[in-house]
């Protein structure tokens, strides 16, 4: 249980989109590019509804033993553990599974009847199925820059979800955002999102990702701690972002402008 | 078993085909895309016929052992734990795989002998072969349109099957599903299925599958819920369906003509 | 050991090559597309020959353990469990390993000094080797026109067998079998084996298999079963056969001209 | 220890050459196809040199501790287990790898400290080496037509042993062996293995293998039991040497010359 | 702990950077070519913060469990054992891993968490998380001439660190770095970062990296033992560097400049 | 502990290289063909040093496990066993890791702290790190010609060595190795010395490795045990070398002029 509120600056009617989608217990797949506030979201909806969050970070080995539990062996007897899914579903939790592209397929399939108008989780190690919990709900992450042809939701499990579109926020709503995060004063952050704003149009021209407002704080954090401007810029923004001797230029260029050296 | 009548909507004689190959036990393939109704039919016809459905999501790491079951190891014994599979023919159950053609290569051969005249299941680690209960009856679903050169049925599985083919059911019934299901009023649920029909229409140029009757649900479920036609047709239809900006905006006129903005 | 005699209907001098190869308990290769009768013929043989058949369906995840058998845990102590080969081997069964090709190459090794003069089965985890008792015979199926450049026998392992060819059988022959089989009477039976026989033609057209024997008798079962002929050829020989709207049509064509709708 | 003397017929040298390798206890390698009779010459060998005989047929999935040894548990205690290698070095037995090259490659490291001036096997797992028994020696087999560019044995193993190259005997010690393996009259032999003789000359046309010694023996033995002249050359020889109805063909005119149809 | 002072030559103003990336406790990626000094500057960082270090250098098989912990089994109870980013976390240690990017994408996943405003790690199997300790720090080390297409850490992981890029040092502290690891006079150690110098524009013409300054200083230390310049040169740096006869001859031309051969 | 001292003829200064290095305790790696001595000339220098020489011949499957130790379970109890690495590091062995390029990449990491001013080896599952004896020495070998773009030393792995080349010794040396070695007379291996010089000039032509002293020393063996020059030659080098037919001509032919037949 999240007792504090966390800190999440609205954009869109995101939260009355949350509600509805939690009043019918559909699941939610949140899409949209890392670091643009998805988790934090989520943390301040489970505030919000004052249910537990359980997250899962999926990645390549996760199988749906991981999720569902498994048996351990203590002794001489053998005794069965709940996944993190299987908690959420009896404990009537917010079950979180962050980029579940990443996980192995089986854990697709797993999520299934906990979907649609079934709601249960099979166990198939147990032989038994457990029923949700009225307060169980699934939220999905997605981001759909990374999905390639060899690893995406296949369509059918994406049509299962009520999908919510998350992108960077504007300019004054993630000023405010790196005012607070990072304890830098208005004007330079202001600097900041400006040109973060210019270099996210280099994309095109060879950056796999752009600036996200995560490294923007580090910046703002690097300065408050005393460092010059630009290099904080150059540390925790052009460093991260590429290896091209040319695209750091670039990028150099785009943060000189903002942040002229004394 | 099944005790309260699951909802269904028939189309055709599907229930007549199938009550046939059940009289004379012969396995049955459920062909056709997600989210039509495929699963909604085998609860039916189990309720109808009075036999427990024990329902089996395969996925690329089911191996036969999941089917057939395994030893388990307690304290100093070593005991022997029946698969679902195995239940089902012990106790003359409906067995549904659901697309199977996900799971491992071994579970297709396992159910071979339980698809001809031989009707029993080999347990090699048992070293044993147990006959079918005399109500047993196998069914598997598969999606025609997933199919790819390296995960298929083998042509000599198929033709060990009554194959029946279904799609999404005609406005008139689809609208009476959304009514149902979602809880919606008659004039936008048929506003939802006029729309989908002409989004489905899509499909050539671009989107993998089409809208499923579930979504559409989900979409009505929203409505219901308080939010704008326009945003729940967006959450649950669009965002789902796509990442392409285009498509996207193509989906939305659709959606928009039929749900003008206030 | 098969009590009753199963029905086989030979078709050429098969009987007779298989006593032969018996009589010197030579290993026999049975050659054929699936649903023609292999494993039929092979249950009417160790009948006549009043030996045990031990079958096991090969697939990509067995191995020479799974046929030669492995150590169980059992308490404390460890114990050695005969695999199906090692137990027909003993007992002078006739062992059959269906479609061998699918499994690991470790099996095929396993099998080779039991195919030459030496007929002996080395159990290396045992650390010994058995001798076959005299009545133990081999035998494997392999379907030609499954086979591609990743999985085939190697020409050294066929060569070590006596090839027997298999096919669909003529339609006197096929019409026989499905009255017996299905239960249909005689004149939609023979309208079956003629449409499958126009059927059969269209393999270069597109269909990866032609109609088994086996979904001939499923036809016939469903329209015994009350089924309108033609639904019935759909829903057993069309449907499980194509995903293609044209070559359903197709083969719609065809059986339509044989059972013209009423 | 091989107690009957195994029949073989030398055709060149090849006793002499053995005796040379095996006085200095030189590594040997048997080059050539399958069913050529190098499994045969080792046996005979074997029982010349009054040495025990220990044969472990290779596969993919082969590793260095099937060979070597390995740990069970017994009970409360792990007790170790000889393989048939390190049984073979400890009690100065002729240990014969065939086709080693189908193993994986961590078995070709653990013999090359047995090929050289070490003549000694490291034991990892016990943490020790053992010193080979003065009459150890190692003999794999390696069949050329079968190697490909992803397995092959390496050239610097290769030349670690001696190699002696084997093929088909010539028409008379084939007669020979034909007559007295299947027990069948001259004359039939002399056609079976000149039919044999053009029969080889067909590689080139796609044919993988040719017909080996064996596959004669097959069809003499069939011949014996029974079959006549043809057919027990269809069984034995052409049936499983290609699925292809042409070369079929070509094959059956060739012994139909030998083999007129009464 | 680090007790005694390691060893090392400052370039720029990599000390500020990394204290101010410490006082907001932010992770670090220290960016550049192996053998230029990441873990010594990591090593003399430590040792100023005086903070314990736990290096981990990852590889193809290292998985999260590795990081993690895992559960032993001792006698009769499973009892967990933290793996070395569990005990940093909790003890408030510097844990660096290195080459972050060779460890299963697993691994990636499991640091994030700690890498934002969260700083906890979920140990999924023991169904908790624990909060860093707040001296708890992250640092990874890349190098940017490995990364290919299919082995990169994905965009945004990068972006959740503060990046240091780091290069081989100046000519002048290079020379005084080899005269103090090596113990080699300041002339011969000049001529070394010289010739280094010069060599090190051969990359472009083939060679996969150029000389590292551990290179250097195992020249020095053979010389130092009593080698002749040249052949110090040829072991240490040119023999290691290279396989082709023509770079090692242009190599050995250019050192052969700086140490004209008696 | 090796105490005979082993046959080693110099070539040039490779003793006092490998005594420089020993004296600072660099990591050494020996490059050259197999076959050209590498082995014995370090048995050599461990016997000159009176260091244990611990041996690990590296393969594909081996691990970072096999090397460092692992838990073995006996009875209740787990206990740790050595890795033959951790042996001689504990021991102050000299640890010749032979074909380090085989084994699994996690090997590689795992010794690179003992390569550089660490000299300490980390053994994750015990969660310590053990300084080295101060004798210990590491030693890797790694032939030029096997080397491939998949599998490759990593250039900063090679910059972390000393690197010695090794290659065939010259006539004269090479002449005197196999009259000791195999115990023949000087004008027959003098013969044999001088075809090898002529067939290594056929290594462009197809030969994938040249003929090794060890194939000199075995052919030389053959003819000491009775058999002809030639057939000695046939079965000891050329028969090893090659499987092409028009290769092994060429090959004989050379032999055939320093051996002309009786």
């Amino acid at each position: 249980m999240i007792i504090q509120e966390p800190f999440y600056q609205p954009v869109a009617n995101e939260v009355g989109v949350f509600m509805a989608a939690w009043s019918r217990r559909l699941p939610v797949m949140l899409k949209g590019p890392t670091g643009c506030g998805k988790t934090r979201f989520l943390e301040h909806m489970a505030w919000r509804l004052k249910r537990p969050l359980i997250t899962v970070a999926c990645h390549e080995d996760l199988t749906s033993s991981d999720l569902v539990g498994r048996f351990l062996i203590e002794g001489d007897a053998t005794v069965w553990q709940d996944g993190p899914l299987t908690k959420a579903v009896r404990e009537g939790a917010i079950c979180y599974l962050d980029e579940i592209v990443e996980a192995r397929t089986d854990t697709t399939v797993v999520i299934h009847p906990l979907t649609d108008h079934r709601r249960h989780l099979p166990i198939e190690k147990l032989g038994t199925e457990i029923n949700a919990h009225p307060d169980f709900m699934l939220v999905i992450s997605y981001n759909p820059g990374y999905q390639t042809v060899l690893k995406d939701l296949k369509p059918s499990t994406k049509q299962r979800f009520v999908g919510m579109n998350f992108t960077y926020p504007p300019a004054e709503v993630e000023t405010r955002i790196v005012m607070k995060e990072a304890g830098l004063d208005e004007s330079r952050s202001k600097a900041l999102v400006a040109a973060a704003d210019k270099a996210r149009n280099l994309k095109d021209q060879g950056l796999q990702e752009v600036t996200s407002t995560r490294a923007l704080i580090y910046a703002g954090a690097l300065m408050v701690a005393g460092l010059e401007s630009l290099e904080a810029c150059t540390m925790a923004i052009i460093n991260p972002q590429t290896d091209d001797p040319e695209l750091s230029e670039a990028l150099l260029e785009i943060f000189r402008t903002f942040f002229p050296e004394r």
